[in-house]
């Protein structure tokens, strides 16, 4: 967590989501490559173009599952390429994991020792207990899903329990039982800024991640003053597709650095006049 | 879920868990080869002294995925040996998975096109909305986790909501709900008879997948009586290191063959007394 802490501190707040879907990565990119180089290559141009403007990069796994084998190895390059082109901006590894505690190990080795990341998202299903060998690495952040940014998140996670809706009570347990390490954030859907002020109460100064922002429609006026925390920090707000496919020509590094800048530059103007004309200029 | 039913009608009902952890191959087999090397071929012995007797494999995910990508195509190169070797056993990949519906479609190709599964366990918390990428695999098993077997699982899974706790209305979801195609399932650790048996009565006829026989001691007699269906059918009993360590030496093919025998021959016995004296022979 020290990293994103830093990053924060530094004014960066823009989590870029390397959701690269091969089917949407532009045909000049995909041309003439397999999908695993087409991928890197893709990956590789738009860290190199926004790396000094984010706080950190978040590839969700599925998207490189999708490939097999090849496609872990992929993400494993594509995180390399992080390291040497962007070393202070750390990587959260989107795989909402969350089995038994003897399974767990080998996401823990996947996430920490092959690919080699800073954080990881989890599944809070199984408990405390179960989730002890991510708990355990107090070098590395652990973010447990609270409030999804989903349409039909409010299923499960809004069901009333003790008073208040599940997802509460997970923040809850998260902040006050989990966290004796210091290495806990939970996840926020953008798409539900009254839940997050709920949550950012709970949890006081813990990071939140909170994905939704762009092309999920998520307000980012409302995210950011729902989200802050006591010092205006202690938030990771990620776009993905809004940022990585916000051009599907040659210049798509160029426009994943503009979007970039302007999420930036929003948020910035957002904590600085205190939520006032802090919207997106277009 | 054809091919499971089918196998449970022809009266095998255990399940082994190829939760095949490189530390614990024994070292006549892990000698003089690469982890995966040694996994596909441990792997391949047990599938070759068992697939007569089993109604399924499950392998979990996580354990290859320590390993990376070489570690997803060991787990392709398995699957493959059990079409060749045990071609009427259908495969549940313990992948409990569960994201937003967008990214889900990853995992979908990863267990179903480039694993080639039949089943997969899922993760509840997004509800519906998002798993439906899953659900709409009217040819695939979608097993949703309900009541895990590990001992933290209280935590939020006994959480009161609704009057009843959050399990139940998980099974409640499920199956009257998210079954529309007919392809769901419940995830039921045996570690928790009592609440077997509760959500048994919830889901009728479904399949309910039991983890938890064996190394973590569910109680085999208590299992049976509280997980069969109306058709004394129904039931994935699953048990991983119980089976495939059952020794370490070079005899464990055939350990694992015995113990797979014990399994389903206990199991047979409860069917057929109704329950009593079904325990193993030792």
């Amino acid at each position: 967590m020290e990293l994103l802490r830093a990053q924060n501190a530094r004014g960066h707040f823009v989590c870029v989501g390397l959701d690269s879907e091969f089917a949407k990565i532009p045909e000049c990119v995909r041309s003439g490559r397999t999908a695993d180089v087409a991928i890197a290559a893709f990956n590789r141009a738009i860290v190199e173009r926004t790396g000094d403007l984010v706080c950190a990069y978040k590839p969700n796994v599925a998207f490189y599952e999708a490939h097999g084998g090849a496609g872990i190895e992929v993400l494993r390059h594509t995180i390399n390429d992080i390291r040497s082109l962007a070393p202070e901006v750390p990587v959260i590894l989107d795989a909402k994991r969350g089995d038994i505690g003897n399974t767990n190990n080998g996401y823990v080795q996947m996430a920490f020792e092959y690919l080699g990341v800073d954080a990881i998202t989890v599944h809070s299903y199984l408990g405390r207990e179960a989730l002890q060998p991510f708990l355990d690495r107090v070098d590395k952040g652990i973010f447990v899903l609270c409030r999804t940014s989903n349409p039909g998140a409010s299923e499960f996670q809004n069901l009333p329990v003790n008073g208040g809706p599940l997802y509460r009570f997970v923040a809850r347990r998260v902040a006050s039982e989990w966290n004796k390490n210091g290495n806990c954030g939970v996840v926020v859907g953008a798409t539900y800024p009254e839940e997050l002020v709920k949550v950012r109460a709970i949890v006081g100064d813990m990071p939140i991640l909170i994905p939704g922002i762009g092309a999920q429609g998520g307000d980012l006026e409302k995210t950011v003053a729902a989200g802050k925390d006591s010092f205006d920090q202690g938030m990771i707000i990620n776009s993905s597709r809004g940022i990585i496919f916000a051009s599907n020509g040659p210049d798509f590094a160029e426009a994943a650095r503009r979007e970039t800048q302007k999420l930036h530059d929003a948020i910035t103007r957002c904590l600085s006049n205190g939520g006032e004309q802090c919207r997106q200029s277009s």
